[in-house]
C-alpha cells in the first residue's frame, strides 16, 4: 500500500518526483510510520512532525555526501525509511531490529549517533571543520528541536560556530514544544508573538532615537505608532541568532514542500553559518497525537484508529508512578520538599506534584546541570529539593553532582529512574553505569529499593538525611506488593537479610532482589543453599552485615543492573580487601564491559544472565567447579 | 601598613566609610593581594579586577543576608578580606590555610561553594527561589565573569532565570578575557565596538520599515544617516539579555566605586532579573598583572617589584610542557591530528601547536561539553583530535565521553591532565576520579605515563589507535628521565615489569611509579622483596601479567593516585574474581572516600602515605600482619 514508497531505495530516487509525488510519499510515510509504531512504540510524534521537513532535505541535499545531523533523533524514521531501511522498518527498536536513532553502524546516512538532546550543532561543526581541512565542498546540516535548544552544549555549539562562521546550515525545527510544554526565556523568544516587554522597551528605544533627531523625527514618530504591526516586525526571533553570528531565514512553513526545497535550495548556495527557523507540529497528520503531542512523544504499542494506548501487561504499579504519589505525600507535611524535573514532568512521575504544589516545581528545560545547581542553591538554603531524572541523563550533570552537591555535602535527592536497561530506546539511554560514577564520589548515599513498596521508604529516607542522596530504580512495573501508607526512614548503610543458607551468600541489589530470591528458591531444589541479602545501599555498604557472610563459609555472589565494571560488585570487592578478608571466592553479576543493545527488558535480563534462570545457571556452574 | 583595612571586621563597617576611605582601602586591599599571592601564589589578575566591584557590592549589600555568589570564585580574594578573614589571609592555599574559593564551610559570607566556572547563575537562581518560597526579602547577586558566560550552564541558568523572572541581580563581569584570550560570538556580541554585520543588517532592516512608512519617513531616513552613532547605540549588548528577560544596565565602570554604589542602591530598589553589564581591568593596579593578564590568572610566588614569576624547584620539563611539544611533534607527520582546548591553551600546553599549526587548533571557549562532541565530529570525518583538558573539568563532559566518543567508538584522544592533586587550588581541581569514571565505559583505552618520556609514547599509541583513548597525567614537573626522539606506539594493555621479587608484586599507575620503585627498594633492605610493575593501561588491564604474577605466592599491592572507590586498584580485585583466582592478599593504595584538601602537592602525598615513606610504612604493616 505505498507504491511510491517501495520505489525509493535511496535518497537519489526523490530527486526526479514532482511536487505531487513528495506529497503522496508524505502521506505513505506517515502511514508507514504510524502503524510500526503502532505495534513496536516508538516516538511517534516527533517523526511525524518532520516528515515534509526530511522530504526536503533529501530531495535538496545529497547525503551521505552532505551530513544531516538529527539533534536527539527521535524524529528520524523517515530518514530512515527513505535512505534503504524501508523493509527493516518493522524491526524498529526491537532486539537485533534497527535502532530507533540514527547509528553509524547502520547506514553511511546516518552521520552520527544520537539519542541525548543538544548535541547537533557541535558535532555539525566538526563535520565542517573537517571538511575545509580536507577542501571538500558538502554540505552540513544540523536539525535540531526548540527543546534541544534549551541545554547548555546547544548553545556552547552555536556560540563557537558563530565564532567560526563555516558553512554550515542549522534547521531549528520549532515545533514550540518539546517533550511537554516549553521552558525558558528563549521559548518566549522564539514564539511568533512577541509582544513582550521586550519589544515595548525596544519600541521605546526606537522612539526616543527618532525625536531625538529633530521635528522631522518627531513627525514621523506619529506615524510610527499608527505602524506598530511593522514596527513589531523588526524584533524577529532571528536577532538572537543574528547576534551568534548566523545568519537567520524564517520562520518558514514546515510542512510546505515547496517552501522548504525552495529555501534549502537557496541556502545550498550560501557559505557561511545560517539558521533556518521552521514551523512543524509535532504529530502531524494523526490526529491523536496532534491533540496529545506529548503522550506520543514516546509511546508505546497503540490502536490505529482510535489512539488509544495499548495498557501493558498491567497489573503492578510503576516505579514512577509510585515515586511521584509518595514524593507528593512526603511533600505535604514537609514543606522543604522542592521538586525538579529536565523537561520530564510525566517521564519521571512529577506532573500530579506539580498540580499538587505549583509553586514548589521546577521544570527546568533540557538542562540537567543547570537542575543540579539549582537545585543545590535550594539546599543550601533549607529546602529538600528532589531532581527526578533518568539515569543516563544524569550523566550530563556528572560535575554538577560533584562540584555542587557532594563537595558541599548539601542534601539534594536524586530520584534517578529508568536505572538499569531501559528497552527499546537501547545503548543511549540505558542506565546501567550510575552505580559506578556515582559511588566513586564522597559523601553521597546511594540506594536501590527491592521493590515499589521500599521506594517509599528510600525517599523518606533520603529526605530525612542531611546530606547529598540518590536512589535508583527500574523503568517499568513494580513487582506487585502492596504500599504501606507510612513510610519510615532506613538506617543508613544497613542492609536486610531476606534468606539464610548454609552455602554462601547473594547480595542484590534493587530489581535484582527478586530474581535473586527466586534464583535462591531454585538452587535450594538443587542442594545449593544460599542466603539472600537485600543491600538496599550500595554506597555506605552494610560493612558489619557483609563481613559477617563472607567470613562465613561459602561463595559470595553479588547481582546488579549496572555494569560491573566499577559497580555494586567492586564495592564489595574493595570492602574484602579492606577488611582484609582473603580466600573468598566471589561471582559478580551485572552488565559487561560493552554496550548493551536494545530490546525488551526482559529479553535483556535474559540475554545478560540477570533473570532468575541466569542467576540459577551462573551461580550453579560457579558453586560446583 | 593597611590602618583603614585594620578596621574591617565585617562588611558592616563599610557601611560609614567616604568614598575618599573607599579608594585608600582598595589601594590596601591590592596591596595585600598583591604580597600574599607573590608569597603562596594564586589567582591575583582576577582577583585585582574586582577590588571595586567587591567593595561596591559590600558596601550597598548586606551580606550575609544577601547572598553574593561568586562564579568560579578565584576573585573573592577582596572578599574575604573583607569578610573577616584578614588575619587569615596569608594562609591563603596552603594546608590546612583559607581557600582560594568561596567555601561556606569558611565563613557565613561564602553563599556557596565554587572553583568551576559558569555555576553562579544556577545556584543564585536557587537562592532567589528558596527566598521567596520563605517570603524573605533578602537579594541574592550573582558575579559572573564573560568568559564563564560561554559555559552551557550558565546559559541554562540564565534561560531559566528569565522565565521566573524572580528578584535576582546578575553582575557580568567583562574583562574582555577569561583566562586566555576570549572565544565565541557572545563575546563579539558584548563587545564595546558593535559595528558588526549585525547592526548593519539591523540598521537596514529599521531604515527599510522608515522608508516603507511614508514620505516623512523618506526624509526622516536621510536625517538618520547622518545619526549613525546614535542608530548603533540602539543595538547594545543588552539586548541578548532583555531577550532573555533581564532588564540590562551598562556597560558601566567596574572601577568607579561611586558609580557601581549608585547603580547597586538603584538596583537594590527593583524586583525582577536585572543584569548589570561592568567593565573592569584584569590585573587592575598592578602593572605586571595588567600587561601580562594571562600569565597573572593564576600564578606561582612572584617578585613583587619587578613581577619576575619565580622558578619553581627547576630541572625536569614539566608533563605539559613535554605534551605540548610531543603534540607538535606528532602533528608535523600527521595531518589528521587536531587540537582543542577549552579556554587553556597556556595551561594544558597547546600554545605552541596553535603558533605552529593555527588552522588545527581550536579554542572552544569554556565549553567542555562542546569540545567533546565537536572532537567526535572530526573523528567522524577521520580526523584524530586531541582533547587536551583538566581532569577535573573533563567532569563536565562525561555525558559527552560516554554518548558522543565511547558508544561510537570514535578515535578521539583526551590528554588529560592535572590527575591526582594538583596543589592550592583544592578539591574541586583535584584530579582524583578520573580512573573511576572513565573506567566503567565500554571501549576506553585509558592509561597513565610514568615519567615524561612514556608520556610521548603514550601520545602517540593514543593517535595510532583506531577507537578513544585517554592518558592521564600530574600537574607539575617530570621526573627528569631523557626524551626520546622517536616516539613507538605501546602495544595496547600490556604493562612493564621494571623490577622482580621473591614477596609480592606492586602494580603502580602513572605519577606512583617512580616512588612504588624507590619503596620496593627500601623494603628489599628490610627482608621485603617486592616486583614492581608500571601498569601502564588501567583499561584493558595487562590480564596476562597480572594473573600470572597473582598466582605466584606473596602479596599484591596497588598504587595509585585516584580514589580507591572504583579505581585502578578495584579493576585488579575485578579481574581476579574474574579470573577465578581467590585467597590473595591484596592492599590498594589511593585517595580515600573523602575529598582531598588544598595543600602542596607533595603535602598531599605524605598526608595520605602515597609518597615513597609512605607506600613503605603502609607496605610493611600490611605485610607482617
Amino acid at each position: 500500500m505505498s507504491p511510491l514508497l517501495d520505489t525509493i531505495a535511496s535518497p537519489d530516487d526523490l530527486k526526479g518526483l514532482s511536487l505531487a509525488e513528495l506529497t503522496a510519499l508524505a502521506s505513505e510515510l506517515r502511514e508507514r510510520i504510524i502503524a510500526t509504531c503502532a505495534r513496536n512504540g516508538g516516538h511517534l510524534a516527533p517523526s511525524l512532525g518532520v516528515v515534509e521537513l526530511t522530504l526536503a532535505l533529501h530531495r535538496v541535499f545529497s547525503s551521505p555526501d552532505d551530513k544531516i545531523v538529527w539533534d536527539v533523533g527521535h524524529q528520524a524514521y523517515a530518514h530512515k525509511l527513505l535512505t534503504g531501511r524501508r523493509d527493516q522498518f518493522h524491526t524498529l527498536r526491537t532486539l537485533n531490529g534497527i535502532s530507533g536513532f540514527p547509528k553509524r553502524a547502520e547506514s553511511p546516512h546516518d552521520a552520527f549517533d544520537v539519542g541525548h538532546s543538544s548535541t547537533s550543532v557541535s558535532a555539525a561543526l566538526g563535520f565542517a571543520v573537517a571538511r575545509d581541512l580536507d577542501h571538500r565542498t558538502n554540505k552540513v546540516i544540523a536539525v535540531i528541536g526548540d527543546g534541544s535548544m534549551t541545554g547548555g552544549i546547544a548553545y556552547e555549539g552555536l556560540n563557537h560556530a558563530g565564532h567560526l562562521n563555516k558553512d554550515l546550515v542549522v534547521v531549528l525545527n520549532d515545533n514550540e514544544m518539546s517533550i511537554a510544554e516549553n521552558v525558558g526565556a528563549l521559548s518566549n523568544f522564539l514564539s511568533r508573538t512577541i509582544t513582550s516587554e521586550f519589544v515595548h522597551k525596544m519600541k521605546k528605544d526606537v522612539e526616543t532615537f527618532l525625536s531625538g533627531l529633530d521635528r522631522v523625527g518627531n513627525r514621523v514618530l506619529k506615524v510610527a505608532k499608527r505602524a506598530e504591526e511593522s514596527l513589531k516586525g523588526l524584533f524577529t526571533p532571528g536577532m538572537l541568532f543574528e547576534a551568534f553570528g548566523f545568519e537567520y531565514i524564517g520562520p518558514i512553513d514546515g510542512h510546505d514542500i515547496a517552501m522548504l526545497t525552495e529555501t534549502f535550495e537557496k541556502v545550498k548556495r550560501f557559505d557561511d553559518a545560517v539558521l533556518i527557523h521552521v514551523l512543524t507540529k509535532k504529530g502531524k497528520g494523526y490526529r491523536p497525537a496532534e491533540e496529545n503531542p506529548s503522550l506520543f512523544h514516546g509511546v508505546g504499542p497503540f490502536e490505529v484508529d482510535s489512539g488509544k494506548v495499548l495498557k501493558g501487561k498491567g497489573g503492578a504499579a510503576s516505579y514512577t508512578g509510585v515515586f511521584g504519589e509518595a514524593l507528593k505525600k512526603v511533600a505535604a507535611d514537609d514543606e522543604r520538599v522542592v521538586a525538579i524535573t529536565a523537561a520530564m514532568p510525566d517521564g519521571t512521575g512529577l506532573a500530579g506534584f506539580a498540580a499538587a504544589f505549583p509553586k514548589r516545581f521546577f521544570d527546568v528545560g533540557i538542562a540537567e546541570q543547570h537542575g543540579v545547581t539549582f537545585a543545590a542553591g535550594l539546599a543550601a538554603e533549607g529546602y529538600r529539593p528532589v531532581f527526578a531524572v533518568y539515569s543516563s541523563f544524569l550523566q550530563r550533570a556528572f560535575d554538577q553532582v560533584f562540584h555542587d552537591v557532594c563537595l558541599q555535602n548539601l542534601p539534594v535527592t536524586f530520584a534517578i529512574d529508568r536505572a538499569g536497561v531501559v528497552g527499546s530506546d537501547g545503548p543511549t539511554h540505558h542506565g546501567v553505569f550510575d552505580l559506578s560514577y556515582l559511588r566513586s564520589l564522597p559523601n553521597l548515599v546511594l540506594m536501590a529499593p527491592k521493590d515499589e513498596n521500599e521506594l517509599q521508604h528510600m525517599l523518606k529516607t533520603a529526605l530525612m538525611y542531611d546530606g547529598p542522596c540518590a536512589l535508583r530504580y527500574p523503568r517499568g512495573n513494580g513487582i506487585g506488593v502492596s504500599l504501606d501508607q507510612v513510610f519510615s526512614p532506613l538506617a543508613i548503610g544497613r542492609g536486610e537479610v531476606l534468606r539464610r543458607g548454609g552455602d554462601g551468600t547473594i547480595l542484590a541489589v534493587g530489581s535484582r532482589v527478586q530474581p535473586s530470591l527466586a534464583a535462591a528458591e531454585l538452587l535450594e531444589n538443587e542442594g545449593i543453599s544460599l542466603a539472600v541479602v537485600n543491600a538496599r545501599f550500595v554506597k555506605p555498604l552494610d560493612r558489619t552485615l557483609i563481613v559477617e557472610l563472607a567470613r562465613e563459609s561459602g561463595i559470595l555472589v553479588t547481582v546488579e543492573e549496572n555494569a560491573v565494571q566499577g559497580g555494586f560488585g567492586s564495592a564489595v570487592l574493595e570492602l574484602l580487601e579492606e577488611e582484609g578478608i582473603a580466600g573468598k571466592r566471589v561471582l559478580r553479576l551485572g552488565y559487561p564491559d560493552r554496550f548493551v543493545e536494545q530490546g525488551e527488558q526482559a529479553e535483556l535480563h535474559a540475554a545478560y544472565g540477570l533473570d532468575t534462570a541466569g542467576i540459577v545457571s551462573r551461580i550453579k556452574a560457579f558453586a560446583t567447579v
